[in-house]
């Protein structure tokens, strides 16, 4: 049997790292093999692709650019470690994934949904995620999350609010149109409450 | 006036980088401004993704993250540097560009011209060179040359001589399907008379 694949999703600080960690134990607790991922990355070349992405420069990078990296980093990433993972019996689970392209180089940067669309569709060839958990929270109190950490910015997070404030919005949105893929968890709340919400989503998916 | 858009192309060895020189001579004795440039590469960022695309490493990378990788560098080289030189009345010389990507991973690796064909629609929305020079070699002759160059072997390099009759044989359909964009070179002939063949395409398209 195959084994399925989550994404986790949400903007800076919602607390996807926080909780994949929790998600990863409780699959295990439930004798499944998991694999634990993120994007972009998840091989050494997608990574190197990654520090191309993150890495402030002076040079501006095109917005088709950013996007033909970013899938080139997917399609990798696919190819070599999530379907090969999946045909294992492994579940995989990805700190982002697709979703993250159309909230961020489309609600973030404006590249229209049809483009990103047509360049998904070259790349995956219909793979897509059992299951994408949207840690959902607002801008400011991600911001404040992600301070308090104090690490330095990349060149996502050097974004001013209006660019996050798209990309929430973009992600309710892809919510709102794929009520079944997509669970929103409200991000706001307590991490004892939000886990209590998703062992219920992840309870469903271990019966299916 | 913009400028005109010129590509040299080619297997290894079959002289690109020698009559580059040339011919960026040649435009500058009449008064042209001339931009010399190359892909993969071409902009820092897109040197960056070169470097990627040419070290060997053991991951194997898929042949769908091979041409992502191809047209991220190109659409970062044709939107800052090509583009932006051709409106300034500049002509834009490049050692190699999508003709390239046709051949290598089209005739080379065998993905489908199709597949090339979609993204390349996506990538470049109908940028094309005014003339593209093929300098046609055989594969032995080339790899003789190159071999007395005497330089470490790219992951390009390394194939095999099967996949370079593929390049080459993809190539000269290319030149087959486009006769007035593409212009074939015997590149076996000696240098000056090489050169002589250049000056009359040459010609031709400075008095356009
Ligand atoms: N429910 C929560 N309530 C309060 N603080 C939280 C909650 N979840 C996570 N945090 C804290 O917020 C910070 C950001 O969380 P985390 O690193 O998990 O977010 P993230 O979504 O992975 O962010 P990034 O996209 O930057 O990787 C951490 O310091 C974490 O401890
Ligand atoms: N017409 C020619 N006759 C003989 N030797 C040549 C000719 N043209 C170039 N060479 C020599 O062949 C070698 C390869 O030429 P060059 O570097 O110009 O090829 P290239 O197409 O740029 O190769 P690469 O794709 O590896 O960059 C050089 O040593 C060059 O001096
Ligand atoms: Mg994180
Ligand atoms: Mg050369």
């Amino acid at each position: 049997m195959t084994g399925k694949f989550i994404s986790l999703e949400g903007i800076e600080g919602a607390g996807k790292s926080t909780q994949m960690a929790f998600i990863a134990d409780y699959l295990r607790q439930h004798q499944l093999t998991v694999v634990e991922t993120r994007e972009p990355g998840g091989t050494p070349l997608s990574e190197e692709i990654r520090a191309v992405l993150l890495s402030p420069r002076e040079e501006t990078m095109a917005d088709d650019t950013e996007l033909l990296l970013m899938f080139a980093a997917r399609v990798q990433h696919v190819q070599q470690k999530i379907l090969p993972a999946l045909a294992a019996g492994k579940w995989v689970l990805s700190d982002r994934f697709l979703d993250a392209t159309f909230a961020y180089q489309g609600g973030g940067r404006g590249v229209s949904a049809e483009r990103i669309q047509a360049l998904s569709e070259w790349s995956l060839q219909g793979v897509k995620t059992d299951l994408t958990l949207l840690f959902d929270l607002s801008v400011a109190t991600g911001q404040q999350r992600v301070q308090s950490r104090g690490n330095a910015r990349d060149r996502f997070e050097q974004q001013r609010n209006a660019f996050f404030e798209q990309v929430r919005h973009c992600y309710l949105q892809r919510a709102a149109n794929e009520p079944e893929r997509i669970q929103v968890i409200d991000a706001s709340q307590s991490v004892p409450l939000i886990q209590q919400q998703l062992k219920t989503c992840l309870d469903k998916l271990i019966r299916l």
